[in-house]
């Protein structure tokens, strides 16, 4: 199975997801605050693999420090560090609370820290079957499928939340047509989506974000499936910039609009979407391309990398423990 | 007065649009037939612009075929190879159309047909100014703007459709923000509009398009302000893709939607806007950027470049005779 993230001879290695697909250059991690670094500049991203990333670089971080004498504040230093590596998705704080006792307790077992690195990379892919079996039920024969960004096997530990449900009803035989965003500025769509599903043998039709008002119009999409960042306690969803829009097109036409996230994306404390840290990027993001220079560099830019959907315009919420329809704060709660 | 399109020394010359803003390119063309290549790979955009270039390829025609024996032939020929050019924009044919009667009666002087392509370029400046009072008294002091692609000074004649309101309305001091969709795939917001604003002094901040509708929700935008590349007799409005977009967003929040173009836009002879031949364009304006890889070529791409906001979500559309709101069948006719 397809992953962006393996453990080996004890350092981590990441897929390079800037240069995907033109290369598959993994690179080689043995300090924490470089992984810090790398999450930072996407190296890796999606929520669920930035968590299993930061619980490997726990791990790497016992054996940077472990004839150091105070190892409780060189390892505390680290996972402060990573903890500040990206703002809004959620899995990232939810990996790291699980190291905190461990240092509280000045447990710095290698062992202890990988296993729960392993466990929690494993329990995402567990997550990810269970969630694409429950989502495609949800798809019916001949659907159209839109989704954007990158929720698939790259942007966790494998197989996919948004791609994961997608992959299962592909097997299925239910999909007429597989749309991808190419979701501007990264470009995660039209590279990596694209990229994984040709990996799989999955056809899929890249677009223009604008495009996707004149498809759905065209009665071309039935659902459209995303990924989250963050879930708030109200059942908000944070996601990649553009998410929303997509929302917002789903309830004008009256089809489907479904976010697949694992329970280690909901964050019951806080209370509602617009409470939650928008990261926002550099203008060169948006300006050029990669190197490539698309225009003036002096242009103003405004680069919002995430938008808040609220949970009115969610028609069904798919978690590893249930599929939830028009999802609110008590079946959040309920959870 | 900033124009993308000069006559000189009887030759046509045009400003490459496909290399700004990063280069300042005129292109020279002495043959009809190459102006229409030009406009094929948008070397000049934006129906006014590729309107007023149509006339000034008839007249390069007449230069061309003055010592040829058939001149009708010639001159038809180059009529209709310039009617292939592109599809959807209304102003092409409308633009053409003018120069049937004088092939019919035999009339090939060059002073008539650059005399009628000089008239079709000022009038449509004047008409631009028209429009720019017209429109701007919809907009309140400290309104932000959004507007899609480019349809400015470089996509007409000069001072340009939705920009030309812009500008109005930015003279008058009315305007908080005015934010440009970068407009993929070919970037005519982050290219060109930034760039002709700038060249004006006036700033914008540049988005990328998915970045719109969270931007509204924010309630930074009170209106959206587009040109049109069609008008069909009921007031459905073809422009760049992305535009129906916005127009659903506009709706659902509750903020204004206008439409900005001249009379000569307006195709009487067509009912609605799904009877116009949308173009569809090359894989490669989505998979790469210019020479530059952006993704593996073989991916499939669905690349229309125009799409239909049907007239009901348009809230006034406004030309050079007068503010046309709530546009419908009727009062298109009456105009």
């Amino acid at each position: 199975m397809l992953s962006p993230i393996r453990w080996q001879n004890n350092k981590l290695q990441l897929l390079d997801q800037r240069v995907l697909p033109l290369r598959e250059k993994w690179l080689s991690y043995e300090k924490a605050c470089d992984v810090a670094t790398a999450i930072q500049n996407m190296v890796v991203r999606g929520a669920p693999a930035i968590g299993i990333t930061a619980g490997y670089a726990m791990a790497l971080s016992t054996i940077q420090h472990k004839n150091y004498k105070n190892k409780q504040k060189k390892i505390r230093q680290d996972l402060n560090i990573l903890k500040k590596s990206r703002p809004t998705a959620y899995n990232l704080f939810w990996a790291l609370q699980q190291y905190e006792h461990f240092i509280d307790t000045n447990n710095f077992s290698l062992q202890d820290y990988l296993s729960k690195a392993i466990k929690i990379h494993q329990d995402d892919i567990k997550n990810n079957l269970k969630m694409g079996k429950i989502g495609e039920k949800y798809i019916q024969k001949n659907d159209g499928i839109l989704t954007h960004c990158n929720a698939g096997a790259l942007a966790t530990g494998g197989f996919g939340t948004a791609l994961g449900v997608i992959r299962a009803a592909h097997n299925n035989n239910k999909i007429k047509k597989i749309y991808a965003d190419e979701t501007r500025p990264w470009l995660q769509g039209s590279r990596l989506t694209a990229w994984e599903l040709a990996h799989d043998n999955i056809k899929c039709c890249v677009i223009t974000d604008n495009t996707a008002a004149h498809l759905i119009r065209e009665k071309k999409v039935q659902w459209i499936i995303v990924g989250a960042d963050r879930i708030t306690a109200n059942a908000d969803v944070i996601n990649k910039i553009g998410t929303y829009n997509l929302a917002v097109l789903a309830k004008f036409h009256k089809i489907g609009f479904m976010v697949v996230a694992p329970t280690s994306t909901i964050d019951k404390n806080l209370k509602k979407g617009t409470d939650v840290q928008i990261e926002k990027r550099r203008a060169d993001e948006i300006l050029n391309f990669g190197e490539k220079k698309i225009t003036n560099k002096n242009y103003d830019t405004y680069n919002v990398v995430f938008d808040v959907t609220p949970a009115k315009l969610v028609d069904v919420l798919v978690t590893e423990k249930e599929a939830i329809e028009n999802p609110n704060f008590n079946k959040i709660n309920e959870l």
